[in-house]
């Protein structure tokens, strides 16, 4: 099966409006070891995109921590990859014009930053007083959702588990920090990382060049592109196989051209990798992240499934890392307000996609069996992590990184097999059918 | 400390002789973030090779499997980047000349064809017959070295474990195949893999280009350039902690160009990844390869230890992945018969530089503690062949290969601890202090 979805945005609407194509194409063929760049096309209209096959090396969107998104703009390209093999059939689309008439606007008052401050896990990365002169700001009403986020899902998950995050603050001495909070070894998550990075700097002009290559033409003062990027990730991995594994990252980048115009833009996206299916997890976790996109547009929910369910893939192995969620890049349109309103519904659907699944499966038993296919699959998860996520890669290539919060997403333990594949009809062999082909669940 | 070492082949002696540079870095600098290629300098008289940065994507020398050295001319250039950081101080050099004069000529007889296949694990790749017919050439000779090592290998592994290795024999659709033999849950082996693989093939257009950017001129017939390669490969992870894992691979590569003359290099190595630092074993595992070395040329060794300590090296840790022992690439001087006789030896070393190290600690007793220290190493093996090992990223992004060949150098099992660090005295920091410096051990 293939097929190609793609959301335009009309550059007629706002100047230097971004498109957005995702091909799909089917799992498993060898087109997938080429991967694109967006350029701009002289075929199509109205300052349209278009993916160009540009090199045989795959590449994939960034998804851990700060790093992640540092030049997020600039992973644009090659993150198209991940989505991609090469181009297919079928198409829908949708415009700017037509969202901007859906989204309600929603400027609400966000309450008192010091007052909001008190509920989180350490201070703000950035001083309090800062975000105060800058209060209406995207970035620091961004800063303050991430902030949120991470003591909302935090605190959920010490009380069903009654252990303690750790919280380590680091500094970066290009600029910013973060807050990594960790657990570990506790009584039901054997490791469960929640990191907050706020960090900002200058592009490198290798970084602006390939910025470039995905049409962007971006004028730095005096050769530099000042750019400041900040999210919230996170990587559960519970104890008892009956418990998915979550991973979520929303995040945030702008950049500041020489004109002193901004380019900014939102991505992010939340997953489950459960060791085996239970329908009615799966359908809760769907359907709750659906009804947060819905609010915001009918095609967010099918689009960014299938993103997602393109870039979690481990392509050497055939399978998906897990049975998805949303995904998605790039997001600027129609204006702040109303993407910032997205973003924040999907932050906030991070516990209720996650909680009641936990907490259904809390006395599960299980056999010494189960324990090792999830330990099989945790190597999965390994693999795609290190081999794949282009956040963990860009991470560990760039120096200044915090390697530890980079790599707090690996779980506790893992486990390789040589040729290991579950007997026909069992429940492994299910799990497995659905990570080979993945489904609708809603 | 910053260090380079460099070979030179004089190019007066053959045409197309080549060079080859290693340049060493302090770690942890930022140098090592570039990556070189290995370019015709105008500057270097006598058509000498230099290194120049060409961007700033780190890669890395491959080692594991066939598909290591698949292509293994075209990754010389990126390869040395493993070795690399940026130009620093000190040369040493030697000339194909000298090297000449000072290996003695080893044109043995080595035996019938048939007799000798009977001691191997599986057939060989090629028929027999037709081996028996080339049974000169150099391809032939390196066929039956690297069975016999895989056949002495295991056999050796065999008894001292008394297990026995699952034999997989493959093949693939564009030429050639392998001999995996996997021994998984042993009484001593915790998961032993030793490799066998010969495969043909052309190589693509994007490859050949990719082996010009090193220098070389290759012209195809008809655009294509039909090439050969094979090698012995394995990595051996015991369960007792105190018994290291050990890693070799033996390769050859050859490749035709249009008017027939046929381009060959060999590469290879042998190193150990102990948990805790024995210094006798330390010793006798560095002292035999030396020995072996030795009656080839005296800077073969500690111009080969150098390169091995650079190449295994996890950059985002710092640290290297054991405490090394050979590495080395593209050797074709000064013949054909004088460096495969250096191979020989090479292949000929692994039982006597790993086994006497299996047997002294067959029987020590290790506590928990010692238990969960080697599966943090375990994890940082994994970081290292999923991140940085050339022949896995190659393998696992190339359709045909066969993922479960080249994933058997995961360990079983393996663990990542946030923020693990041995406390001051330990063994386990005596241990992290020679992995962050690499020390001489004889």
């Amino acid at each position: 099966m293939t097929s190609l979805t793609l959301y335009t945005i009309n550059s007629t609407i706002r100047s230097g409006a971004r498109l957005c194509k995702v091909y799909r194409s089917a799992h498993g063929t060898a087109a997938y070891h080429s991967f694109v760049s967006l350029r701009k096309s002289a075929f199509l209209p109205g300052g349209k995109w278009s993916f160009i096959r540009t090199a045989t090396r795959p590449m994939s969107h960034s998804s851990q921590g700060w790093i992640s998104f540092r030049f997020g703009k600039v992973f644009l390209a090659a993150g198209a990859a991940a989505v991609t093999g090469v181009v297919a059939a079928g198409v829908s689309h949708f415009q700017r014009a037509e969202m901007a008439t859906k989204i309600i606007k929603v400027k609400e008052s966000e309450g008192d930053i010091k007052e909001r401050c008190k509920s989180f896990m350490s201070a703000p990365v950035t001083d309090i007083s800062d975000l105060e002169q800058r209060k209406d700001e995207l970035s620091t009403r961004m800063e303050m959702l991430i902030m949120e986020t991470q003591a909302a899902f935090c605190k959920a998950l010490e009380k069903v588990d009654g252990g303690t995050f750790r919280v380590d603050r680091w500094s970066r001495k290009e600029g910013g920090g973060g807050i990594s909070c960790v657990m570990q070894d506790g009584k039901i998550f054997e490791k469960a990382g929640v990191n907050v990075s706020v960090v900002s700097g200058y592009l490198t002009e290798e970084a602006a060049k390939q910025m470039r290559s995905r049409g962007k033409v971006l004028k730095g003062k005096d050769g530099k592109l000042p750019f400041r990027a900040m999210g919230v990730s996170s990587v559960i991995h519970p104890k008892n196989p009956h418990i998915p594994t979550v991973h979520f990252n929303y995040r945030y980048f702008e950049i500041e051209e020489a004109d002193g115009s901004k380019q900014w833009w939102f991505g992010g996206g939340t997953d489950l990798t459960p060791v085996y299916i239970d329908l009615e997890d799966a359908t809760h976790f769907h359907k709750t992240l659906k009804d947060a996109c819905d609010k915001h547009h009918p095609k967010y929910y099918p689009e960014f499934k299938k993103w997602c369910d393109n870039y979690f893939y481990i392509r050497h192995r055939g399978e998906t890392r897990g049975i998805g969620g949303i995904f998605f890049d790039d997001l600027d349109s129609p204006n702040e307000d109303e993407v910032f309103s997205f973003v924040k519904s999907c932050a906030q659907t991070v516990v209720p996609c996650y909680l009641p699944i936990v907490t259904k499966h809390l006395n599960d038993s299980f056999t010494p069996e189960e324990k090792d296919w999830q330990q099989v699959r945790r190597g999965r998860y390994v693999e795609f992590n290190l081999v794949y996520d282009r956040g963990v890669k860009f991470g560990l290539a760039t120096p200044g990184s915090r390697i530890e919060s980079i790599l707090m997403s690996l779980p506790l333990t893992a486990r390789w097999e040589y040729m290991h594949e579950p007997a026909k009809g069992t429940r492994e062999a299910k799990m497995m059918e659905v990570l080979r082909n993945p489904k609708e669940w809603i």
